[in-house]
This record gives C-alpha cells, structure tokens and sequence, in this order.
C-alpha cells in the first residue's frame, strides 16, 4: 500500500515510514560536538547539524515527507506554498526532484539571495504585498490558476512528521540517554515533532523549546493554551517570527516540558560562538537553544542535552558581528 | 624503542607511526562534499576538513608530533616558536597537553584574537618587533634564558610526518582512487607531506599545490630549484606569506607535480563559495586550492579531487565579503 497523507497526529509507525519515504530528498546529517562550548556550559552537548541539510535547513524534510505521500493525481499540478524562507526552497527543491512545477508566493520584500535560491530550484515565484493576508490571497489565486497541491510550512501532519526525522537520527546517532533535546519555536512543525519522535523513541527526555522574548508568542501559548500572536518581530531570528498552529500547539503542550525565552544579544553572542569555536555557519535561529543554555544554566548544567541547529541559511555580506 | 626525533626526510614508517603518536591531540577530521560545488566545477572533490581539527587547523598534527618525539630531557623546559599564525597555537596546544610551558615569539602588530588564542593555551607571550630579523633575534633569547625546545613552522622532518597524516586519513576515509589531491603552498609543510603521503600510499595520484600569485615564491622556487623569496605580501591568505625552506623545497620538487597560481578575487569568491554552499567557516588560505580549480578548469574536470581544507581561524567581525 503506498504511502498517503497524513490526516492524524503521528504515530510512531507514521514517523518510521516518514523517514523511509524522504531517504531520496535528504541527507543524513552529521552530528558534532564542541569541547570549548561543553566547558564553558558545563553541559554535555550534542548538536544536530541541519545546516549541513539539502537546501541547508531542516525543512527538506516536512517539504519532503508532504510531496512523497502524495497520489500522482495530486502531485500532477505541482507545489505551491507562501514562504519568504527555508520552507519555499524546501518545496521548489522537492517539486524539482519530483519532476513537477513549484510556484511560491513571496513578499515583494524578501531578500533577493532567497528569490535567487528558489529560482534556483526552477520553482516560478510570485511577489504579493507584504501582509500575512496578501500572501494567502496571492497563494489562493495561484492555487486557482495552477491546480499546485498547497504545503504548509508547519501547519500539516505530514511536514510535522518530516521534521521528527531530525530528532530520530539524533536520537540513532548519538545513542545517548539524553535528558533534554532542545529546538527553536517558529511555527512549532520542528518542536511539535522532536516532541513527538521523543514521546515513542526516548520518553524519559524532557524536551524544552527555545524562542526569542522579542517574538513569545510561543511561550505566551504554551501557558495560555491559545494561538497568540506578537506585536512586533523585531528579532535577528527570522526564522522564528511566524507564530504556532492549532496542529503544532496541541503536540506542544502535550509534550514539550519548557519554553525558554533569551534575549537579542544572547543569540547574536551564542550564533558567533558556532561560528568561531566550531567552524561551522548557522543562522540566528539555530543558535537560540544554545542561548538559552547559557541564559539558564542551572536548567542544564551536568545534563547531556541534543540541540538541533535548524539551518545555515544567512546572508554572508550582511551580519550581525 | 621509543619514537625519536626525525632526522631525515620521513619514510612511510615514520609517517604512520607519526599518527599514532599524534592520536591523543587531533582529532581524525570529517571528509566533506558539496553537490553543488561539483556541477560547477564538473569534478568530484573531497574536502577534508582541517578547519574542524584542534585549534582549527592542520598545524595541530605537525607541532603534535614535533613535541610527541622529544625526550623527556628535551621536552622538560618547555617549547617555544615563533609565529603570529597558527602554528603558534599549536605548539601552546601541545605543550599545554604535555604539561610543560610554551614561549610563543609574536609580533607586535599579531590580531589581538590571535594572540588571545595563544594565551589561552596557557602560553606565555613574547612580542616582537614585525620582521623576521626580529623574530628570530627575540626567539634565541627567550631559548637562551629558558631552555625550551624549538618547533620550526615546517623546515622540521617531524613537522612534515605530521602534516603528512592529513593526507593519510584522507585516503584511508575516503578509499578513492583520487587523481589530484591538492594543498595550498605556505612554508611547504603541508604540500611537502602530501607529496610524501601520497608518493608512499597512492603513487598514481598526481600533488598540484596551489598559491596567490601575490606570493608566488612557491612557484618560483618549484620552477629554479632555490628559495625564492615574496618582494611584497599583500594576499588575503594570511597563512602563505611565508617561503619554503631547504626540507620542504627538495620534497617538493621531487614529489610534486605542479604549482598553480590564483588571483586574489578568486580566493575571496571560493572562500564565499565554501561558507554559503558548505556552511562551514575556512580561513582565505584554505580557499586557494578551490580557486584553482575554477581558475584552470582544463586540469581538473571530470577528474576525483582531494583538496585539504587546512583552517577555519579567521577574524569573524573582518571579512572580505
């Protein structure tokens, strides 16, 4: 029986066969460690390298796992999503490998080193205004014209169930008793997942989030139990403006344990310690959870702990340092 | 028999019983590839990935080495060097292991970073005036009052066994039948212990080493058969201002099958490429042999290419992007 879409919350089984049926779009990534960042935390830490993912961000994996349990039938139009970020290159990336046309509607705004990235993939875009409101009637109005299948960027089993494929490989890899894994919370597809893969896979580990106090709103959820938005986005993590999803929200405040919030130069300091002490890029997203284990260290000092670094996606002639 | 100083250009023995001394200060660094980089370049190349090695960079096995052989007599009132780069780093690194002091000679105008790094190995620091006259003067005295043992940057048999192991993990790792592996052209210790390496365990594969045409003297030596010296110095790759020396020189023009030179616009745009593409962090001296590769196309394509990546210690809030 091939694979279909995901309508319920994930099962075990679900995220097994997600991670079997992505093998083709994905890397397995590396895993890394730094000596100079576990002195100085005094936490033993593991870090999931997503920026080292194809498109260099762990959102090749939702993208993925929602365009291959597709039916021909449905594939046959293409992909269509509203991105300004990883999760457009993630499904101009899969639309290409799978043979069929993607069209991506962005804010007429958004960084040309992105608009380059997604044409690059042969995805078509599509420039609306830049309110959350034009960006779905520009989707809409391209779904009309084109039949392309719509992919949410979080807000949809299927991409929940490709991003728990990143905690799964951490947990395979390392082969540790972790006793916190850690994530970003934009949407909450990657933390709604990690919680999930560690529900089945490693219940004894807590699983904390980490967001900017500038943009709370998940925090401020996780407490409250509803949807709640930010008043502004003013934080170096573009990756984590957009807020939760009724989909990711339930997951999260079945199973995640804590919602860590760190301030603006917490991540601009921790992003530059990735880069120096380990060589290697992240963008201000990523480098959250670390903040946080410095923001908190009595949280996570003497703890084995998985931080999954969600991406390297970030313009090299425009930064922070 | 314990292992002793080398005194004569080293044979395939010494280079493997170079790495097994070395074991307990490297580590055994990751084999990357790029996708990406290779539809443009149409060859296939493997980075081995010395940015990712102890102090970042390769430096770390040579100067292991040097001090792994020494007597305990020898090793008892230290080492000392003299070095604004990174081999500074690694012999404070192998003294700091061995638990005796360094004595690093630097120049006066060395980057405050570089000589933080130093420091925080626990060495003590001697400034400089900056020519090499001075360097050298200041270094007899500190050996004079100190006793401590010199590591030579690279006209030192032990030196080129260690950075010979490089090479040696990178055809262990990536078990390729490689047709060119390639090495930047500095002091000659990394391109004269890849020329060993391979002349002893992959004789077929042909060593191209690759240099600014700024400070060419590698070249030019290669081509007259005597030091040749830099009349400015004026390259972005800080880690190749220097010349060869009489050991590196004769393994060099014995082993090595050509020297190319690049333009400083082309290290600048293959050191971009390897951050945004790769999302790892290399210094401007590791980027030199990729920019040969874009530079001479006719010798490369359709070719398997080992290129060493040999540091990742580069000024975070001073690049050239």
């Amino acid at each position: 029986m091939p694979a279909t879409t995901l309508l319920h919350v994930p099962t075990a089984e679900d995220i097994r066969e997600s991670h079997r049926l992505i093998q083709p779009l994905i890397h397995r990534t590396p895993i890394m460690t730094c000596e100079a960042i576990n002195e100085m935390t005094g936490a033993d830490i593991h870090f999931k390298c997503e920026n080292f993912q194809k498109i260099g961000a762990f959102k090749m994996r939702g993208a993925a796992n929602a365009a291959s349990r597709l039916t021909p039938a449905q594939l046959e139009q293409g992909l269509a999503t509203h991105s300004s970020g990883n999760h457009a290159q993630a499904v101009a990336r899969a639309a290409q490998v799978l043979g069929v046309p993607a069209f991506i509607v962005m804010p007429k705004n958004a960084p040309a080193v992105k608009v380059a990235g997604v044409k690059s993939y042969g995805a078509e875009v599509v420039f609306c205004e830049c309110t959350i409101e034009a960006r779905e009637t520009k989707l809409n109005e391209v779904i009309a014209r084109t039949g392309a299948y719509f992919i949410h960027p979080f807000d949809d089993y299927n991409v929940i169930a490709g991003q728990a494929t990143a905690p799964k490989e951490l947990l395979e890899d390392a082969n540790l008793p972790f006793d916190i894994i850690m994530a970003p919370a934009g949407g909450g597809g990657l933390l709604s997942g990690t919680a999930l893969a560690a529900h089945y896979f490693t219940p004894d580990t807590q699983i904390i989030g980490a967001e900017p106090f500038e943009v709370d709103d998940a925090y401020r959820s996780f407490h409250s139990g509803k949807i709640e938005h930010n008043a502004t986005i003013n934080t170096i993590a573009d990756g984590l403006r957009t807020y939760l999803s009724e989909k990711t929200l339930a997951i999260i405040r079945e199973h995640v344990t804590d919602i860590l919030r760190v301030e603006e130069e917490a991540i601009v300091h921790a992003m530059r310690l990735v880069w120096e002490r380990m060589k290697i890029i992240i963008e201000p997203s990523s480098a959250v959870p670390l903040a946080a284990v410095h923001a908190y260290p009595e949280v996570f000092k003497g703890k084995t702990v998985g931080i999954i670094l969600t991406g390297g996606n970030v313009d090299i002639g425009n930064l922070p340092f």
